[in-house]
């Protein structure tokens, strides 16, 4: 027999069903046992009558069973108004303990208030237990398939572009390197140069979905050694506005498409709005971001600090762009060319063709037109003294390579801002960090 | 203006259109060029009357201008039924250089017969501009899509796992080594151990598309260092017979997608007839196999050696299951548990619930119930000394985790046989050997 989900029960009404899960919980009274099974899709009640001669051993069973454990239930499923959990009921025929737990939890998972966060990590299979943890991993997979959606519904092609790299390129301070049989390599902080090598090839439109790593020994709650990089890359646009667009256009889909799957629950569960976000987004240049804090808000940074955001400045462009556009994100463009990387196109005043985008006062985004005239990026290798160790890119653009831009996000930052969690240690599957490496 | 792709042209006849694309080839002839212009989607001509006087500039500069370099043309789209390609050409009124390429390709890509696989493996940005290659990752692509289709539909969440690991788990010798900070850490060879650790956290049916790592130094064309796995696990089974029957499902359901889309092209230009399998796929046990090969076809092996599948007995499996049930798939099932993981199942006679698909003579899935019980899981793993080093996966068991079970496919590899392509480094977007980091 297949078994049958929680939210499916409601369909076999008086049927002889099959149900397997955990048991979330046991109230063993006088003559009746209560208890609660859960699967990933809710929970149902099963009852026991204890006076029943034929419940004898099930009786006998649910009392020394520890809460966790998982059976398998054969019984029938019925209506029940009188259940407070879903009006429903399973009355059992037969129980079998398909695993048995431990007595004792590491911490009552279903109360995370005050768990030190190391703890839940360190028993993260527990941890993942919490109805809101639960949820918010099936949302970011949902998050993630529609940012696909829409980029499939473009024509757009998904690739696979290798992590092992031959050189410590883009700034070697910040690669992990691999002992690879006798020689060295390194794992790719971006699949950059590769998404930029399907241009050259004449995919025209690519994204990845892969992990990232990055050498960086930070720890703050936007920063993992290791994150889910969503990438995406296009020939023929006209200006880094055609990547900004696209963007834009990419997670007002999706957050539309969330809003309709989960809006009510999403509220429930993280007191969080889901607004989907008019398009198009709001762009401010950076000196403009400056002034208009200073202005508005008194808020004032040395001028030598002004060729970035500030970490705080970023946290106010919420605010800013709150107050200015009533709207959650804000695109900032014009930063200092010679602060970005050397692949990102300049025009002909150096001024920057990319962007930086800034959602609810966090940066998810750095996106840009690409240099892709091959004079030019060797001449901005040079600059940046990179042209040796990123010889094997600079080939890619000397045989013909339409424009073109594009950008990464990543989705464990994104799910943070979305359901409003404090870090990505939390929205991560199980969190990589400088110290930490298990489970 | 907004490019217009080449499949899209035949809507704007009489239209002024942009095209951008690379310049395929050219035909100067006395009174006209015959420029074939190319993007992702297909070839256009555009056409160049020399003795008009308005065209001088642009004559000029196609007569000077490398094959391969890009343009942005704009001009008007004419239906013209004389003209061999699609019927229709574009009639220029400005064109614009927007990348140049050197003079000389390294390697003809339009005729790869004889070009050295290293050659076009150092050039891979030239070698997927062949027809070929570019339609293999388009179908590639959709390949997955359909895959990740079949599972959203059946309720599956995507999972996105550390690949980054504490332990050179599994098996010590296939582990690639990182430095990690002031400490080692090792790349994930699959993502077995946190599939499994989804199950004991209530997931109950995930995927994850991802890299995985295998650091042997083995060169043959089923063989990488690095390759894209498609990882599959879901809790509830009642047998590996589960197993087996969604991964056939979902292999029937994406090869008959991909024959919707594209049955007549994969016929026309890899010359492969896409054979939608019929369901059930059979199974045999591996001492049958063996078995009937000798009966059948005279092919004998060492008893010693049939512990696993022979890579001739693997190859001969097409020919058997061809030949007995006219089918490209064959399951085989009960391998000595002693040679498979530890982490598979044996039921009571210690009989291995797991399984390999063999497609076309080649593995290309290993499967199987996994053993969720903590004393068992425990049992196998000090069987096979590792219990030390698999300390963190054990204690996913210990909380109750229920009955499980999943199997990984390399897309790689099922693209290498669904397209009857040689080897997987043509399979691979870009290929990663013990002897090839580059580009």
């Amino acid at each position: 027999m297949k078994k049958i989900y929680v939210n499916e029960l409601k369909n076999h009404y008086g049927e002889e069903i099959e149900f397997s899960g955990f048991v979330d919980n046991i109230r063993d009274l006088q003559w009746v046992q209560f208890v609660i099974l859960k699967d990933n899709t809710g929970k149902v009640q099963m009852t026991i009558e204890k006076s029943e001669e034929q419940n004898k051993e099930m009786v006998e069973l649910i009392s020394n069973l520890p809460l966790e454990s998982t059976v398998k239930v054969t019984g029938v499923i019925m209506e029940s108004p009188k259940v407070k959990l879903n009006g429903m009921e399973i009355i059992p025929t037969n129980i079998e303990v398909t695993s048995t737990s431990a007595l004792e939890l590491p911490f009552n998972y279903k109360n995370l208030d005050g768990v030190n966060l190391d703890t839940r990590l360190d028993y993260r299979f527990i941890d993942l237990r919490n109805d809101k943890n639960m949820l918010m991993l099936e949302i970011q997979s949902k998050l993630v398939k529609y940012m696909r959606e829409y980029l499939y519904n473009n024509n757009f092609t998904e690739i696979h572009t290798p992590k092992f790299i031959d050189t410590a390129s883009e700034s070697g301070a910040e690669v992990f390197e691999v002992k690879y049989f006798d020689r060295k390599a390194y794992l790719a902080q971006s699949p950059q140069f590769y998404k930029q090598m399907a241009m050259a090839s004449g995919l025209s439109k690519i994204f990845e979905v892969a992990p990232a790593f990055r050498a960086e020994n930070s720890n703050t709650n936007k920063h993992a050694t290791e994150f889910t990089s969503f990438d995406v890359e296009f020939s023929y646009v006209e200006s880094y506005h055609d990547v900004m667009n696209l963007e834009a256009e990419m997670l007002t889909y999706s957050l539309s498409k969330l809003k309709e799957d989960y809006n009510d629950t999403i509220k429930e569960m993280f007191g969080v709005d889901l607004n989907v976000p008019k398009l198009p987004f709001p762009i401010m240049t950076l000196e403009d971001v400056y002034k208009e804090l200073e202005e508005r808000y008194n808020f004032k940074v040395e001028d030598s600090e002004k060729t970035d955001l500030t970490t705080e400045a970023e946290r106010l462009c919420y605010k800013l762009s709150k107050d200015k556009f009533n709207h959650e994100f804000l695109f900032v463009v014009d930063y200092p060319a010679d602060k970005r990387a050397f692949y990102h196109m300049r025009d002909k005043d150096n001024k920057l063709q990319g962007y930086d985008l800034i959602w609810k006062g966090v940066e998810i985004t750095t996106g840009a037109q690409r240099e892709h005239r091959y004079e030019e990026i060797v001449k901005n290798a040079k600059e940046k003294g990179l042209d040796k160790d990123v010889k094997f890119y600079l080939e890619f653009f000397k045989y013909g390579c339409p424009p073109h831009g594009g950008f990464g996000v990543g989705i464990d930052r994104l799910t943070m801002l979305l359901l409003n969690i404090p870090s990505v240690k939390e929205t991560q599957f199980l969190f990589r960090g400088p110290n930490r490496l298990n489970p």
